[in-house]
């Protein structure tokens, strides 16, 4: 790590640490990238010159900008892309019934990650970042708005809508979906707590679909 | 505060110390004993020995419990005063129709209290403090359960409902105020944190409504 760190400020140097030592290297840029510039500010090309290796390393270890900040992060999963899988495996299920099952799918399929110790210590390290700096929450703002919602507004995205009403429907779902991993894991709740994931999905879930395709209201 | 400190550890000579160096002893001894003991064991009693002060003292400055837990917490209100406030104000005003509209005024009533910078930064506070420390996090939950959800039950609660089924309501309420607190103000989620009050009660509202009286499925 120590070599790692030193071999980092040598452009072009960082490969005689060897692999894991480069990998760090690139890691530790990272981490030190996302928090100066938030999630969207960062590249990958600024992360390889902090790094001192080549852009193309950096993808050939990472792939494409989330993937290396789920691995800076210690994200144990690339959330984008559970959720992609998530929602098909859904889609395949349930067919032509899907569309009005979005909200219960959703919720299962969090409960499924998040009842596994590291995937949810990793979501409850971002919110413990988030609510202790301005710059962590601005970087998780970014992180969540570029590429869960964007995820989420692909999936759920009525035919007629337009952008900014897709964008406010994604986050109404996130304030609901932040605050079950918040009062189930940290505060405890009960019996929140303690209730099945059936029980949470016949509960929640419709609150979720309403939020994604449902009537919102006269004046959104 | 020194002073308030010395004079708390001699039995009956708080007052001594004048009249804020006394409150000021009772709030620093009812933060380490909440913390030590969680708010639902610590005592009035306990509080006011650990500060050298009698009891009624604590009575008389600072009423009961729950309004000594904001007072030593530095929050600007009494969540429960301040929710049971708004509930009467709104059943007041929509008269038959308020049961059908909990939901409604209860996000009108929230987003009133923390449009305001200093209730919002407590409610943030407590957040904070519970991501950081379990023992805080046990602190909160006990705090949230037997003022603000006891609250919420007495207001909402189904004639026909038994104490599990309603707690279970009021938990579900809990994780969609807690959540569009986050997202709107820590997260700053766009466009949620744009939103106008009445965008978000229409949005919103039917959700809490029907976690408090709707159907939440078969299981439960």
């Amino acid at each position: 790590m120590t070599e790692a760190r030193k071999a980092s400020r040598r452009p072009g140097a960082g490969r005689r640490a060897g692999e894991s030592g480069t990998r760090e290297a690139i890691l530790d840029a990272a981490r030190r990238e996302f928090g100066a510039r938030g999630y969207d500010g960062a590249t990958i090309r600024g992360i390889a010159a902090a790094a001192g290796v080549n852009p193309a390393l950096v993808h050939h270890f990472y792939g494409a900008k989330e993937q290396l900040f789920a691995a800076a992060m210690r994200l144990p999963v690339v959330p984008s892309q559970v959720l992609s899988a998530v929602m098909a495996a859904e889609r395949e299920r349930l067919g032509d019934d899907f569309v009005n099952h979005i909200g219960e799918a959703l919720v299962r399929g969090l409960l499924g990650i998040w009842e596994a110790p590291e995937p949810r210590s990793a979501f409850l390290g971002l919110i413990r970042s988030a609510v202790t700096s301005e710059r962590s929450a601005a970087m998780l703002r970014e992180f969540v708005t570029g590429t869960i919602l964007a995820t989420l507004m692909q999936v759920a995205r009525p035919a007629d809508a337009d952008d900014r009403t897709s964008r406010y429907r994604a986050s109404l779902v996130a304030t609901q979906v932040i605050g079950l991993g918040f009062a189930r894991y940290v505060l405890q709740l009960k019996p929140l707590a303690t209730a099945s994931t059936e029980d949470l999905v016949a509960a929640i879930g419709p609150a979720l679909q309403r939020y994604l395709t449902g009537d919102l209201g006269p004046t959104t």
